[in-house]
């Protein structure tokens, strides 16, 4: 399906600010930009790379004042996310090198510490896939998604003693246990078509029968409709934005997604 | 300044063939971009990834039939490049160890035969950014800018014994010579505001006093309006496209570039 | 100075079991590797990839049963390790891209949760170098170096709880404060010449004036004899050793360095 | 199998000379570093990078006088290089990114420039490892292995036109033929247990069936023993040595392998 989206960020300056940003979407193995903006308002210059994840970063300098940040495209993706139920573990002597790093615990997930928890979840169940969605089961189960709450992030410890929680939240549990399983799991931030209400969203992909697969703990079912927007080890890698020094203001925030016909510019 | 450009190219294809495609520009140094399109027609998948030299690139198989492949942006470029005459020569020592690829020879700048040519050119010239503007004089001097011709690529031996060549013929040699003195350089593929005939362009950037510098051998004065689409070692490495098997007919290659106020989407 | 240093792992392994390993030191800007030896027991095959730290990084699968891993090395170091006060602090718009990671939270590092206690810390000082002198100091006048204790790694919210801590907590600690202060900060594993009593060691690095200096709240001054061994955002990255899967029991780990004359193999 | 090996190189400097080095070999798929000695005498400091190829590259300025650089190591490689008759061709839209710069051109082997050449040697054989090899008998039934002559490194197209060779030349020609058939081909510098005489060896690998196959058509058969030190698209990006400036005089080179028994060390 093709999708136009967009994001609006409104940021109120009280100094220059330096920035680091990850809002523009790169074609990948299931989604294609199609046509893409990208507006800085005043405009200043900006620089972009890609980080060792492979997003690409855009880095700036965010005048004192009002700043605002607009970016939207035009995508292809897939209808429906790819399910593999069955999927078999891949023993950590078999993984690819790449996926390694997706197995250490991070600063949201404490996969260090949920070795036991995710054992006895998965008890039973047949390792790889199966196990992965029991865990989310497990997290749908016992913790209410609540959007809009939670603006400071929290770790997997924390949301564990939670009743209800955020999508990064319930991404960031997922993410813990998997890896306490020895299955690599990375965060992905970015846009779901028909989340409601509107916002950007967070899923998890886990790495089993040989590549990686979503997960979401706060769907039902795995419609797609998805735009990836960055993938990283957890919510510190993936902020769409980070700012350093003096805090700043985010006054106002916009996000839509639609779907399009397939476009003929 | 702000510029919009596009490039459309229109393909006769035989069999389904797969393409390498370097067509997306990416936001740098000096240039961001503020809206950009990609359209295949008909609609196929595609994806992207980075390669090497850090170029965004494209793979599709392309349908047989008729195939085109249109781009076009809105881009906010340096109103001059940068030039420093007296920039000092850096010793291969103290290069950064991501410039070393770029004083090794490859396919079309045989460095490695062009010792001795390099050396009696730059007979007294300080060593760097002076050494290079006098290869760039020398070649201006001796081949004409004969720019529409030549389809096979030739290398910088070849371009050597010639009176005319086009751009990327030009640079390839500029590189060969600066190379073969321990000068790294690099070529570019991409768009210039000014260029007479408008096509898409070739030029090159050598690392003298500590970061790379615009020179451009078809030119008389480094004017800026100049849009990188990609980087490489030479033309192998920076072809728009690439295809793969039985050869397709490019049929039409229509490229444009103009200023435009800055934008507001 | 040349140094001979070595490291012994004796396992017990109660199943085959997957192993990442990191234990292979790299020549690199202050340390070159003369003669080194890396021994299994049984042999087993392994393979090495360099993780997007630039660590060398062992794979293998050690055999149930007494399973050793011996490394040894000849080794030149620096005397002394460069030390800077008053080297600037960097804005983060100016700090190179590879650095930015360092910016990030991490598992052992919940910068995020450090603004307010780093800001209190270095009222004062200069920004930059003085700044990571400061925090180092405090850590070392608050926190008893307490050598052999802490199997189980905590974080630096947990080690700023505490009276005494290992090398490894004392590094988060630093680390967590330099990145609240837009310092990137990273840690480094490995050895330490006047170490008492000899093991393992972890200190950090913080990246000012423009380049990565050593810092250790372990020690009075800054000796050299440092052996790098790996580089990560933290100890999650760092390991020697990560196994996977059923516990194995280390029963046994040996370190030793000692001066040696320059050798003439 | 277990090897020893050992490369010396002894040079007469006229002026402090600036080296690039790849004399490092790096524990991989096929083969597993026991002990290893790198020992530059005069003693001088050297740094240690990994090239975009993941080589391990040293750095160094050799002084004036007399130089040498002396490395030895035992390795664990595989007794017999793997073949595989009947591989199939993996279509270009298949093959692994990090596979598509080894389809591309090079400095010496101009692929761009066999495609005829190769399509007709390789008429009625099917796509994939069988082609090939029948490219490697083509190569060994034209051209007589010639060890010890060719200082001056030529090009697949020089080389096709001779009737004797060098491995390196011959490497070439081989992997200009592959890349002409769209199967991505790389050149490997190593030592090979059984060469006559003996000497560093150059041969080449080609992806086909999923993975990367050695083919070497100075050898009537496929046997093992042989350390890779380097790979690359061509003998341009893995030279054991490339000096800068002003030539250096390599006054003599001694190289030895053998097996030796598992070593406990």
């Amino acid at each position: 399906m093709w999708l136009h989206a967009s994001c609006l960020l409104e940021f109120d300056i009280p100094v220059d600010t330096p920035f680091l940003l990850m809002l523009r979407p790169r074609s990948g193995n299931q989604q294609w930009v199609g046509r893409e903006q990208y507006v800085l308002t005043p405009s200043v210059s900006a620089v972009e790379f890609t980080d060792p994840f492979g997003n690409l970063c855009q880095r700036l300098v965010a005048p004192a004042g009002e700043f605002s940040i607009k970016t939207s495209f035009d995508i292809q993706v897939a209808d429906v996310s790819d399910s593999a139920p069955g999927a078999y573990f891949i023993p950590v002597e078999q993984l690819p090198d790449e996926t390694l790093p997706f197995l250490l615990p991070s600063r949201y997930c404490e996969s260090d510490r949920f070795s036991q928890m995710a054992s006895s979840l998965v008890e039973g169940v047949a390792p790889g896939y199966d196990q992965c969605a029991k865990i989310v089961n497990y997290i749908r189960e016992t913790i209410t998604y609540a959007p809009g709450e939670g603006q400071e992030i929290i770790s997997a410890c924390e949301v564990n003693e939670k009743t209800q929680a955020v999508c990064r939240d319930m991404a960031h549990l997922g993410i813990a246990c998997c890896r306490a399983l020895s299955i690599p799991a990375r965060m992905v931030v970015g846009y779901l078509e028909t989340l409601e209400p509107m916002d950007l969203h967070a899923w998890f992909e886990a790495y089993v029968g040989g590549r990686w697969y979503v997960f979401d703990p706060t769907q039902d079912n795995l419609q797609g409709g998805r735009v990836a927007i960055a993938y990283g080890r957890d919510a510190a890698d993936v902020a769409i934005y980070t700012q350093f020094g003096t805090p700043v203001d985010l006054q106002q925030m916009q996000v839509s997604i639609e779907q399009i016909p397939a476009p003929v510019y």
